[in-house]
């Protein structure tokens, strides 16, 4: 028998104890973008702290500008065990719009689904539900051995839904220690589907702008001056609407100079997923996918970067009907970015985009709103293969090794600050409802995550 | 001794008391488009009546669905003299924001300017100051010779900065009498300058439209979704984008096909008006114009068909940041139209541009808000000739024969129900503030538009 059977039979076993623990700590309201609920944010780190300290971890709620981190620490009897970091976060998004729920986002239900039982709350998936993944795997371990196969630091911040503001500065603050791990383990991703596990080893980045065009001093009155001077609208519209070409390719300066190119490898195996397009693009009413030329659905989402614009405004905008000249115009727009592309070079590119089309007499104000970089996980290397191995004991499949479009910014600051790569390995599903009402997450998918941290901890004890 | 020559002497000296009842119109708050206002701008519409009234005109204040219509009438002695119909309104803007007013709205303030005494009050020149011109002409003539030399319908309304909404249905009900008139005279636009009188012959219409691009059923993250589905905001604005030709021409199918071209005499006469286009640019910010290759500044504002936004919305547009890809993007537009375009062509011309860029799985909803012609009056004809040479008359110099790029709708309408022409002989100054904070009338302006309507009232009736 190895270590690790008893403690699975352990998770099995205490499976409805685990669940109890999990929604009662559903039921905090920890909403960290509203200052009304700061103490319900407190109020679950110190509900997670009191768990840590009763599995024996040392475990210390540090403050912050911000809300408070947990960080909590477990020896493995082995010195020579590798130290892992595991990462997640009590905060919740806002339940809004109220009405929207056939449940009351904080009173945690069990409803029938149609893979068994889950749980609709806010934060049940996104990150209370895998916070408890790793938890309660190292709860098992604890009850069946007494002690961790490896050593495992947490942390588990209060801030990621309003945006990590105290993270960075505590990374650095305390790199020596928390960087003492050999890795991170963040739980806060999906599963290919719910009967496959994934790993998330490619991350898009972001770089954000606002950015105004500024022409007449003051609005004028189109029937006395349109057609004889610039219409700052005009030549926004003209200006963002050169920004793609007709191949779907983004027109910036140098944008696809650096891009590292996927390899065959990559889009071969990605081709082998089981990725059902039109259901995708069906469920938000579309019938087919636009973008640029030469890319698959997934290649074009995991691993090229895009431009979207988010927000255009200007002139008049209420009812009816008002013959105005602007006096300027502004838009919201962002450049996804990918591994090996330098964010600073993006905005860079941008203003020369803008400035070499600024129409007569007009200024850009360009403000710069977040630049991040892509990020490319090593998918070899003996953690990554440890937790390939755990997740199939588990699934008894290989993991899809997957990439997200969007970015999570911890994966970058882990890196920056502590020199630690990433294995991004979550529990959710698509249709989980995240950031929406009725968020839900599936009993199902809750043990899994937990046997799966289990298998993981194993695997990992044995490098 | 001609009939005129007595008339304007009883202007000059008798105009001391016409500014005493100039100043008591404007203390009239007739703000139409508040419904606070509904009695005071009835107690203006009741003091014209007054007005006309005393001066031997029949009269009636006419109940509309709105504000209330004048009409005054006064035959001429002998039949067969021309009978021409006056049109002005007597409503006003409202003055907000009242705190750049340097003296009360309505409490019309007489202040020393480079021009002389100048009156600063709310509708100090639009319309209750042009209005004034033709009113104490009529009081003058009566007053020297007891009667008019033609035959005058007066028709001042209290709805025009609030759309005329009650008007058109107006005319139409009252075109049998109305539209026994020959010609209309308009007092509603400017001079060229103080020194230099001027008849307004052409004016644009205007075409408008709320054009709304939907795509995807819902809001989507552009980190999951981004580089691989439609997004609106991309499309509006890479649509909107085409509408003008790098040599600034619109591009809707068949848009110029009907246009009138300028005839060499208008482009020959119109350069040689002094106009100083520097000073039009730099008075709002400006060096250089913009519009279409080929065609001056005025050319371009008075008889070029022109296109402008005037809003553009959708997507996240408050503070800070959002990676939303939105499910709609707007815009407010129109097409500035010249003579001889048909507005309905021009609507159609939109629908097919938009229509033949619709990208995938998208569907636009166009609103139309309006659409009226460009107006050529006939700068030739025996009454265009009596108005040109009655603005001589007192000036001492030709007037310029210039155009408009706005529309005035009373001019359509009026061709429209009741068939005639328009003579537009206006007063005002382009620096008189009309719609804004210390709207103003040059006393000089006032007078010589008395005397001007006086010298025109005699011209006309020795057609």
């Amino acid at each position: 028998m190895t270590k690790l059977e008893p403690v699975l039979g352990q998770i099995e076993s205490d499976f409805g104890a685990a669940v109890s623990r999990y929604i009662e700590f559903l039921t905090i309201p920890s909403i960290s973008t509203d200052p009304a609920y700061k103490d319900e944010v407190k109020h679950a780190g110190a509900w997670l702290l009191g768990e840590f300290l009763a599995l024996g971890f040392t475990a210390r709620l540090h403050e912050t500008p911000g809300h408070p981190i947990l960080v909590a620490h477990c020896e493995a009897e082995s010195p020579d065990a590798p130290h892992l970091l595991y990462y997640g976060h009590y905060d919740v998004q806002p339940p809004e719009p109220l009405e929207l729920w056939e449940s009351p986002p904080f009173e945690p239900a069990i409803v029938d689904g149609p893979h068994g039982k889950r749980v609709v709350a806010r934060g049940a998936v996104d990150d209370k539900g895998q916070v408890m993944t790793f938890l309660e795997a190292f709860r098992s371990w604890k009850a069946v051995h007494g002690t961790l196969p490896v050593t495992v630091t947490v942390l588990i911040e209060g801030e990621e839904e309003s945006g990590s503001e105290s993270l960075p500065g505590f990374l650095s603050q305390h790199a020596a220690s928390l960087g003492k791990a050999a890795i991170a383990i963040i739980s806060d991703t999906n599963s290919w589907d719910i009967d496959t596990p994934a790993i998330t080893y490619r991350l898009r980045g972001n770089v954000y702008a606002e950015v105004t065009l500024e022409g007449p001093s003051r609005d004028l009155h189109s029937g006395l001056y349109g057609g004889a001077v610039v219409n700052p609208l005009n030549a926004l519209t003209g200006i963002l609407g050169q920004l793609h070409g007709p191949d779907g390719r983004v027109r910036l300066p140098g944008f696809y100079d650096d891009v590292a190119e996927l390899s065959a490898e990559e889009r071969q195996a990605w081709a082998a997923l089981p990725f059902d397009e039109t259901a995708l693009l069906s469920e938000i009413g579309l019938t087919q996918s636009v973008g640029e030329a030469g890319y698959t659905v997934l290649e074009r989402v995991w691993a090229r970067p895009t431009c979207d614009l988010h927000g255009v405004w200007g002139g008049y905008t209420g009812p009816g009907s008002k013959t105005v000249i602007a006096t300027r115009a502004s838009a919201k727009l962002s450049f996804r970015t990918v591994p090996n592309q330098d964010p600073a070079k993006i905005l860079q590119g941008l203003r020369t985009f803008l400035n070499e089309r600024t129409p007569p007499d007009c200024k850009w104000s360009i403000e710069e709103m977040g630049a991040s970089a892509g990020i490319l996980v090593p998918s070899s290397g003996p953690f990554m293969q440890a937790a390939r191995a755990g997740l199939a004991d588990i699934y008894g499949k290989p993991a899809a090794m997957i990439g997200c479009g969007g970015s999570i910014p911890v994966v970058g600051d882990v890196k920056e600050k502590l020199g630690l790569d990433s294995i991004l390995v979550g529990f959710g599903l698509a249709d989980d409802r995240i950031h929406s009402p009725n968020e839900k997450f599936e009993l199902k998918c809750l043990k899994n995550g937990i046997l799966s941290h289990a298998a993981i901890l194993a695997r990992m004890g044995e490098l």
